[in-house]
């Protein structure tokens, strides 16, 4: 049962009025009593102050709601934990949904959270979004409160996003493995349709091209983003190219690199070199160095966080694009050659 | 900006009603051609229903709160996903919500669940909640809809509850150790306030007992669940006590003893024999075979979801409780001694 404000006016024998100026602690003439009397049993019967009630009075319900595409990525779940903790500190509880990188229930998802009432949103857009380029701008131009995309990029203007360099993160991979010694780098990108994804190759060629080294197409192979999709397409790989280094799209992709090259009976670094993408925690947990491109995600959330509740708070009025600058963590899986 | 019912019906020079009735495929004397200019119009306008609007029709949100303790915990974010997919195919949105394993912010964040309308609530409680049992289960019992316990759960009747049978995942950790030879077999606990770990520590000392061996209450120590109470507690551990195996709380923490071993320079399983709780995937993946307690969560999910399914649509009215069996995972982590 739930215990309502007119439940302990009863109890106490006063008006609700009273209860409620007592609870809030608002200035009465209520004998003190009286007051610590209505507390008590406030306390005994385990009440709760209904929050809808009162962000209807103050006219905000503080909820922000978080829209991500895969919450079993290890990146994307620390993003919600962070993104939590940050709102949970500025006074705000979060919601968060899990699109599983679907458009359509995305879409669904955002509708439902917007239906009922969140304040604003951080979204990290569905893969599948990009696939319907023209609906997905529609769609996100249609939302009629304050959000922030955070770390998969658009390319049109008009709405706040933060996220990382992809093409300085492309490069950075790529320049260290021919730093190394390497010019037979294979990369398994992601999704072809993310502009982030482009930009890692442009960098990934960029970099190829300040060495003065043709690039070959057949070393850029779209891949996903888990474990099944680097062993699937290390697979092809190994069978086809003579490659010494592998870039992957992120490190879930890598491990899996990484779990097929043991079984084809490579070692790492001695035959093959890799370098991931996100730097998460269990690679060092587990022992396993893995050189990979960093992108620090509090540096991410903080941003994100502060930005939306500017905008909040309407101190932000333009549209803004912040982009963080990713790291490179050498790890141990790059060898040097030749 | 949000279209809404009567932009699309000024467009079309046509009535609300009449763009109701044709968005929503309803009889009317409303000629094709114009039905097709409605339609054509809403599409170009990427419309969408509103579905709070929809819902209070339908009398019927359709959506499930999921409240669980650490999104950043393997075990849990992969509930999630699943949870998230399977009432996605029964035609229920899915929020999440992330208590951090703080009571205080569950509390308030169920609260906001129901201010909001959802339909039904999975509950995995937070830690924290067992350290103050009367008020966690007063505030359990003040929910006014339908919800499941997953996974942690609570020693009094008249709730519904879906979990893994502790006592016997204790048990087969513990009597797997013995018969491969181990005598000196420590316990890293989860919170000793949790039912859970007091069923885990009553199959142990059950498996001790029935090998005759005598019970060391210092070698049932109290750690948390997370990777770094696996490094502290290993090297108090390590630093007292003439032990040969170790069961853990969690994966988690097995990784952080894992990894604290091989700081002091042990080897896996030569030096120790380590047993985990979870089997989560990670650790196939990087390839280290660790011996651990299966706990099929999708079986724990599926009786979750249906059993929340039958009290939405009343053909559940009992509360029941559902005792799941874990399995163990033999792994490599466990040498046979002597």
């Amino acid at each position: 049962m739930k215990i309502r404000m007119k439940d302990i006016a009863k109890m106490a024998n006063v008006s609700e009025a009273a209860v409620s100026l007592v609870l809030n602690d608002k200035p009465s003439r209520i004998s003190e009593k009286k007051k610590n009397e209505i507390k008590a049993i406030a306390k005994e019967l385990n009440y709760m102050p209904n929050i809808a009630a009162q962000s209807l009075a103050k006219n905000a319900s503080q909820t922000i709601g978080v829209v991500i595409p895969d919450i079993e990525n290890p990146f994307f779940s620390k993003l919600c934990k962070q993104l939590e903790e940050q709102f949970r500190a500025r006074g705000y509880l979060t919601i968060i949904v899990n699109s599983n990188d679907d458009f359509a229930v995305e879409k669904n998802l955002i509708q439902m959270l917007l239906n009922r009432g969140v304040d604003g949103l951080i979204i990290a857009l569905s893969n599948e979004s990009f696939a319907y380029k023209k609906e997905q701008e529609q769609f996100l131009k249609m939302i009629d409160r304050p959000f922030v995309l955070v770390d998969r990029q658009v390319a049109f203007a008009g709405v706040n996003q933060v996220y990382f360099d992809s093409l300085a993160g492309g490069r950075l991979s790529t320049e260290y493995l021919l730093e190394n010694g390497h010019r037979d780098i294979a990369f398994l990108t992601g999704d072809l349709e993310l502009p982030g994804t482009l930009e890692r190759i442009k960098g990934y060629k960029q970099a190829l091209d300040s060495y003065g080294i043709a690039i070959k197409e057949d070393y850029i192979i779209e891949t996903g983003y888990r474990f099944a999709n680097g062993i699937e397409k290390a697979k092809e790989l190994f069978r086809l190219k003579p490659i010494t280094a592998v870039i992957t799209s992120n490190d879930m992709v890598a491990f899996g690199v990484l779990k097929q090259a043991v079984t084809n009976g490579y070692t790492i670094p001695n035959d093959l070199s890799i370098i991931g993408y996100d730097r998460l925690e269990i690679a060092d947990l587990l022992g396993i160095s893995l050189a990979t491109v960093e992108q620090n995600s509090s540096e991410l959330t903080e941003e994100a966080v502060s930005l939306l509740t500017k905008m909040l708070t309407k101190e932000a009025e333009q549209t803004t694009k912040q982009i963080l600058t990713p790291t490179l963590f050498k790890g141990e899986s790059v060898k040097k050659i030749k």
